[in-house]
Order: C-alpha cells, then structure tokens, then sequence
C-alpha cells in the first residue's frame, strides 16, 4: 500500500511555490502497537500551516524539511493495532497532506458522519470553530448591545465568529473581500453589515457601520485593517489577535499596527489566543454549537476543493482570500 | 498682579521649538466665587504634555491656541474666595505652565509641606505615582518570582515602577538611556539589573538579565525597546501600555510593533492605561506609597531646573532622556 504525500522540501521566503514541495509516493509501514491506517477523505487547510514552514518555534515545533507537511484531517480506518478503533471508524487526526496515513492513536478522536458531514468536523465542529467560540466568548467577552467586528469574515472562523456574536445579541460587522462574501454574510449569516475590503474604504465602511464605535474586534488579518479598526474601539475595548494572514507572506518584517496607541487613549487591550488551551472544554463547547446548528442559527459553510494534487494551489487561495467558509481538500484515491 | 505665562503659540510638527511658546505678562483678573489665586512653586513636565500640544481629541482635549500650556503644579495660595482654601494652604492642581494662576477650586486639593517636600506630590506622590502604581498592580498584576521590565525606568514612573515590583518580590530589570542612570537604578534604587539602551544591545541584556523570560512589561517608550522586548515574553505575559515617548514627536506614522505576534504564539496581552481612571482610590494607594517611603523600601527621585524661563527647554529633556527621576521646574518670582 503506498501513500501519496506532499513532503516539505525548502522553506519559502515569502508565498510558498512549486519548489516548495515535493509530491512522492511511498510505501506506508506496517502498524506498530496502538496505530491506525487511515484512508484520508478531507484535509483542512488554515493560515497557520504558513507558519509551520518557518523555521524556529512557534506555539508548536515547525515541519521538518522532508517531512510530510502539517495537516489535520478526518478520515476512515482501515486497519487497526488499538482496540478502541475499528475498521470503518471514521476519525479525526493530524494525518498530514496525503491520501493514506498510519498514524498512532493518541490524539485521534472519531466522528459520527451520521451527525454532520464529514468535512464539518474540520471547521465549524473542529479548529476553526472551537477558535471563533473560545477567542470570541473567553477573550472577546461580547456583551448584548455591543458592536462586533471580524475580519476575515468570510473565512472558516470569521464565520462562526459573527454568528456565535449574533446569537449573544451584538451588532455585528464582518470585513471580507469580494461582494458575493459581503452579501453572504448580511443576507445568509445575519451579519449587520458587511465591508468589503477590496473595493471599499474599511475606514469609512467602519464610521458608517459601526456608529457607536467597536467594542470587539476579532482579528484575523492583521496590516492595514488592523490599524484602521483600532481608530474606531471603544472605552475598554478588546481586540482578539487570531491571526495575521495579511503578513505571513511578508518578506519584509510584520507590519505592527501604527495606531496601537489609541489602546491607551482607550484603555483597551489586545490579547493573543491559541485554540489548544482550551481542549479540555471543547466537549461542552461542541454540543452547544451543535445545538446552534440544529436551531438554525448557526450556519456551517464549507469550501471543498476536490484532488489531492491541487494542494500547492489551494492552499493560496487562503492568502489571495479567494476561500469562502472553511477550505478543505477532498482527497481522490487511486484505484 | 501680572502672571508670567507660556502660551502655545502654534502645533509643533515633530519636536516643539520656540516658535511653539510665547511667553508673555499678563493682568490676572480679579477672583470670582470660590476661586484661588496660588503663587506657583513648582511645575510638573510630563511626556503627555507633547501630546496636549496636538490637535484633536485624546483622553483629555487638546490646550487652545494662544491658551496657557497646561501643566500640573504645587503652590501656596496668596487670595481666596472658597473659604475652604486659606492664604498660605499648600496646594495641587492643573494651573498651567505660569507662576502665578487664577483657578476655580473644583479638583484642586491641599498637600502638606510637613509629610513631604512640595515637590514630591508631582512626583513619587502624584500622577506618575498613581500611574505606577494602577498600571503595575492592577493591569500587570505581577506575582512574586516574576521577571518584570521596565522602560523609561530612570524616569517619574519608571523609578516607583521597579520599586513597586521590587516590593512584590519580583525580578526587576530597567532599561534606561546611560551608565549613570543604570548604576543609580541597581545600587540605590534595588533593580536586580539594567540595560543601558543608549550603549548596548538591548535584546542582549534582556537574553542576559531575564534568563526566564519576561512576564510584565511596562512600557513608557515604545518604538524599538518594546519590540525587542516582545520577543522575550512569557506565556500569558501582560504588556502595560503607558506611554511612547519614543514615538511623540514623529512626523511620520508611529512605529507599530512589528513583533505584535508574539501575543498570539504566547496567549500574552498589551492593555493600555490612563490614571485618571483610579481616581477614587488615590488616597488608599497615597496611604500605601507613604507608607514604603517611610519604610525606606521607596526613595522618591525629582529632577528639579530653576527657572520658568527654561521651560521650552526643559521640556525637550524628557524626549532626550535627560531626566532623571521626576522632571521639574522650581518657579522663580519676580520682586
């Protein structure tokens, strides 16, 4: 049985190329104790795996050059050394970018495809989602009547982020690019009102739509929006850094935002979070997001791109912001 | 009685200059109800003076053109008309940069020569005081064992700062401009250490001096020094935004912090602080500062120039760095 893989094969100064990767097949090993062989069926893409081709550390060590790139996914066993998973489990793990893995068992918990499909387990179930509710709700601390702004709006958290705002009764904001996602947003999400960043000013999107200035500003991008926000916050305002994907590209140093000092006029903060320190509570969080979802008020947006070769592609769409919803691949398998 | 007075002349672009002041005698006008005059012996020079010069709205508005430059002060009452002030009352209030002032007594409050010299309640027992001591205690919650750094250590906040964390039983380590003040800050003032950010490496004294990372930043410069330091914090570290004197006479954008995504990968916040915030707890923290004084575990540092006729000058020793300890100006009176 052999896996096709994309193994790191340099790091990339600035957006990540063909040469980048190195597309192989090769022959799986067989199971040790307690491993799984797992056919992967979906492979979530998110900004930070741009990070993990760095070197040096982050909040998690980077990819190894010859290694099989970072990635989570949700797939089916097919075969098994730990009793606790049976062939035809469908499970949820860092299996990495490739259609076969063997992978040991810690880590990798199942999903029930008869709950939500699969793919759903990779963003408003999974990562993406447990981020949006913990940043937002922990960090963000929104109250009925305050105003909410997400940028990336449109993407796998930016979504949930403005739905889960909603659901606790703020006006709610997105910043996204393109008018399909602005539309999206106001007229099947809910948002208030949408800005679109590439063909509007966000300056003056944000005095129009936010009258009575922002309290919470859920950041995904970083740059340019970053900065523009911070000249419209509230007293003790809180502005959740998520993310930066406006600059994970640069070859040139990390914009830092120019007007972080009206968080001293304003008393407010900027706090940075990180999904994994909240594990122990995703179970509760996960039912009361399910719920949202059967209630209708939470809406699950997908973006499925299908054939594991698109990978080096498709994962520019994040950066080029040409994802709608979450982005995740759907692996073919050679017969 | 005429008053000497500086006046704000025009906005200074970049650095103020003498075509910024005008110095000019005037008629002070006879007293209304409850108002004071007050013989002013010292003036208190602040780095957000600078800012007070701009135009547009801050946490407090901007000083008029052709209006007295605002400034904090102590002086003796010399006529009144609120018979809760008498001639010869010590007192502290906001009477601008002159040497004799006409103030209606809302907010103006009596300090007592015999408890400590005048001076000292622009200092250790005044603004900066309250700021270092809210700002550091109640933003940057410090537990004892931590590495707290300090900017501007040298100077009105900076100095009670460090002794504060000191008192906590906090690592202590200040960065401050020359060997003089870096000495002063180990030997007398019992930091565990300094960095003289004039004459060495920065980011090699933090390596060096905060073997374990920083946990509490308070920040009174910004630019360079502060993101030098974010890359040396601690996780779930608390980055206390006071000030950027750094940055204040820029005429281009101010210097965002590049390293702003260490916040992220550490799960670390910046907040900012204003003082006037605390108000009604000056007199519980006054209590607990006079307390350390008396102990002798807070020594008080005023830098004092004679003359009102320095001050365009002596307000440009605050953006040299040339205070030490708390800047002011002793009034001189004409016969």
């Amino acid at each position: 049985m052999q896996s096709r893989q994309y193994l790191l094969a340099s790091r990339p100064i600035g957006t990540p190329n063909s040469e980048n990767w190195n597309f192989v097949k090769t022959d799986l090993p067989p199971l040790g104790a307690n491993q799984i062989k797992v056919k992967v069926l979906y492979i979530s893409l998110d900004p930070a795996m741009r990070g993990w081709m760095n070197e040096g550390k982050s909040y998690i060590p980077p990819v190894g050059i010859g290694e099989v790139m970072r990635a989570g996914g949700v797939g089916q066993v097919t075969e098994s050394t730990d009793p606790k998973f049976k062939v035809g489990d469908n499970v949820y793990g860092t299996f990495g970018v490739c259609d076969y893995a063997v992978v040991s068992t810690q880590g990798i918990h199942k999903v029930d495809a008869n709950l939500a499909p699969l793919e759903r387990y990779l963003g408003v179930l999974g990562m993406p989602g447990m981020t949006a509710y913990f940043g937002l709700l922990d960090t963000g601390k929104p109250k009925a009547g305050e105003t909410v702004v997400v940028s990336g709006a449109a993407g796998a958290v930016g979504t949930v982020v403005g739905q889960i705002a909603k659901i606790k009764g703020c006006r709610v904001v997105g910043i996204a690019g393109g008018e399909e996602k602005c539309k999206y947003l106001v007229d099947e999400l809910g948002f208030d009102a949408a800005i679109d960043y590439k063909n509007s000013d966000v300056k003056q999107g944000l005095k129009e739509h936010c009258p009575k200035g922002v309290d919470v500003f859920f950041d995904n991008v970083g740059g340019d929006i970053l900065d523009d926000v911070l000249t419209r916050i509230n007293m003790k305002a809180r502005i959740v850094i998520c993310g930066a994907i406006s600059q994970y590209n640069n070859t040139t140093p990390v914009k830092g935002p120019s007007n972080y000092l009206t968080l001293l006029v304003n008393r407010a903060k900027m706090e940075g979070i990180v999904v994994f320190d909240n594990i122990d509570n995703y179970g509760k969080s996960a039912a009361e997001m399910a719920g949202w979802i059967g209630e209708g008020k939470l809406i699950a947006k997908e973006h499925i791109v299908e054939g594991l070769e698109t990978f080096p592609d498709t994962l520019l769409m994040l950066f080029r912001g040409e994802n709608f919803g979450k982005l995740v691949i759907k692996v073919d398998h050679q017969k």
